[in-house]
């Protein structure tokens, strides 16, 4: 009988795992530790704030028991740490039961505390979907990235030449020209920038309004390239669908079809 | 014939409800309705506002009628006030019609004035679908702003931990701290907020600049929502119109009818 | 002999007026008094300004020249002033005409000038294709262009309601407040006008959000409308093309061929 | 023997130039150029300035290496010079040996080492295509920049009538109030430039809404104009592909063997 008790365990606690009430007992705590996060930015009086701190040891509670769950609950040890999300969950909840005192550690400590928030993700399956088409997106974008980036390069290296003495803080060096550039491509206060530099060089507008043209018409070029790849799997998966539910025939089987009518017709008929 | 009274009466408010010359009395009593709103917004002449009065109570006694005359036209009481609209309209007109001297009170009356513009959306037929249309994508976009939600969340409680001691006002508390945020993603002087915090943590424009790329980015993925959406039932509907206007035959039936012909020679061809 | 003149001097204005080289003059002409225009904004000696009214009536003359050709190259003279673009011409070359000294009618006059641009528009025919496109695009957007003057008017009402004693320059009437409501829906520093607002309603920030969102939400709309549009004349216009160009046949005209085999098929087989 | 020797440095240099581990070399180096490029805008100590003087020199020597092995490896030398990048290849190593000393030329030496970052896109085969299809992009949309600049060079052409007295800074003449409309359409500070001129001319806000209205429905016009073309080059490719990947007939194939088996029927049966 005891053979069969870790097995009975494993049963219980993967039940337990795929039960949707737990589930939206696990959703509700993430959400309170969000609120428990949003509250401590508000000045409060001691005693909230000492609630706030059982709360909080108490969501550490819970979501060490929770992992504990879902890992006695997986069969295969192994994958349990292959998934990323749950290497993710463990690290969080590991690094907030480290009891931290000094005050550069204590930082770490309440970010770790910020990315709870960030379990809602994890628990949640559409919004996983919709962080993994996210992140599928990007690489397909690496060399309009590296092209924009190119840009950005060497327009920066150009500015830090030019300007670096016409203004320091914006163009003193190629990391802080690049801030700059960023800035002028996103039109925050981009004529302050110009205007500046105008003063000593008449021309640099070629400069700005080249850099303004690039940079949007790359961008644009990326919108675009995204918006094909999600409209042409788009089409495929549907016209896929669409040949399944309705039966429909291909051409190329009507084709057999009106060959072996030929071939029907030459046997049979008299020559 | 005093039992077909009710009907008679029935008959007379659905003709006159659905007469194309009362919708235009309506639409043009809306209008003038919409002109007093924006005439009280001027400072006018003693006169000037008394006439003013006097035609206000007279588009309210018009809303009045016009309602009464839909509701008795309604052949099922009960149907009237499903319909949304409906329900709008009456409260609209009920709230108009109390008389409110408190100036707290007075407020309410004013904005229950105001947001009479909108019966122009439940009168128009186009305004009521382009609204519903509006109504309609907004809950498949629900996850996506649930996730731009707990992305501004995460970038507010990081924020307001460490920014708060150098500027309050933009990242007292978590509240707070959002708001700055969508200032930030709308290119508001975001660089204001930024070079403020650089000169204390210099490394804070990772902070921005990821904001920026990551919202930028969910908020494009949810406009590609939107237009695969829209562009897909628009491709539906048109692809069936196309197939009923043309009598076009599927290329299952052009099968079958293939098949009848193989099965047709097959029986009457001597093998 | 007489007779045929009229007629023979159609027949040249025709062809002047269909003359290439004579096209590229003209456009030359306007590029010229395109430059003129420029020209005058900067300070000038008065040797070059003389020159320049030289030009300028040289230009007018030409102008008139080129019109009265047109005109007379024209069988039928009613047709002519049924082009809009005609008419425009005629306008501008008739006001140019007019010797004005008057200081308010001066302005008119250097108005008229400069929207002799304008006619290199009603000159190239891609142009003229370009903003026809434009122009047929703007009616089927009217419902969306009503719905967010909807959306305008009761946030202006409501704005200048509340707002006009905080900032009267921005919200003192309903007209003053749509304008302020449009530099917010452009993001142009409206945290300014917010954070002002928001020092009397704290609150107010809702008012603000709601409509950044109601009116983005809106112009998507309208882009997508448009977005849409085209893309649907485009797939039309291409298709057609195609199935012209492949002589492709239909697949009716398959199924009608089909059932003309099995039409003749049990004509001629023994039952 | 002698007579195989320059066929054998061909093959020698083509195998260079094609090799994989030679090709990651140069982009390799370019990365370091680019890198000193960059260290050269920060303030160095002289070792370290040194240091980036002989790597400097390193880097020009081994451009003009591998320019040499590229162009002894290329079967035909006139067509060597044809490519365009052979060109700019060429042109960046001879500039970067001449030594120039006069602080003029100096400035152009430094640009001509900055653009040397432009190498990798000559080396990169996918950042190539993603210039190309950028630069093919650009003809077709000829017709609607010459509009937009007709729509910027009237409005500039206004502005700078009425408002060049207002201030000469931003409407002086009408090559400043060009660039002053491109910050309006930009959304940058529009408002205090508006607010300026409002104070003036009182309707001023309908020159500028209407120049916003005209100049975004040109530029979402081109947009489409993109999109669309896109998104049918795409489509076609990809029709073409899918009929080719199945072997699909086309509808006038099996037209045509539909018709052969009719006129075979009407031969073999008995009238």
């Amino acid at each position: 009988m005891s053979v069969t008790t870790p097995d009975e365990w494993h049963a219980r606690f993967d039940r337990l795992r795929s039960n949707k009430a737990f589930e939206l007992l696990v959703v509700s705590i993430i959400v309170v530790s969000a609120l428990l996060i949003g509250a401590k930015t508000y000045e409060l009086s001691p005693v909230t704030t000492q609630v706030i701190v059982v709360l909080d040891w108490a969501v550490t509670f819970f979501f060490l028991a929770e992992i504990t769950v879902r890992f006695l609950g997986e069969p295969d040890k192994k994958r349990f740490f292959r998934n990323g999300w749950n290497v993710f969950d463990t690290l969080i909840v590991v690094v907030s039961l480290i009891p931290i005192e000094d005050s550069e550690m204590a930082l770490i400590g309440r970010l770790v505390r910020i990315f709870r928030v960030l379990r809602m993700v994890s628990i949640i399956p559409e919004l996983r979907m919709l962080l993994n088409s996210l992140l599928a997106a990007l690489p397909q974008l690496g060399y309009v990235m590296l092209m924009m980036f190119i840009i950005f390069y060497i327009y920066a290296a150009v500015g830090s030449n030019f300007f670096a003495s016409i203004n320091a803080d914006l163009w003193g060096d190629i990391a802080v020209s690049m801030l700059t550039l960023f800035r002028v491509m996103t039109f925050e206060d981009w004529t302050d920038v110009m205007y500046e530099t105008m003063s000593v060089y008449p021309l640099s507008w070629t400069y700005y309004l080249s850099f303004i043209f690039l940079s949007a018409f790359a961008f644009l070029n990326m919108i675009i390239g995204i918006v094909v790849n999600v409209l042409e799997e788009e089409h495929q998966r549907q016209a896929q669908e669409e040949a399944r539910a309705a039966g429909e025939p291909t051409l190329k089987e009507l084709q057999e079809e009106i060959r072996s009518l030929n071939t029907l017709l030459r046997q049979r008929l008299p020559g």
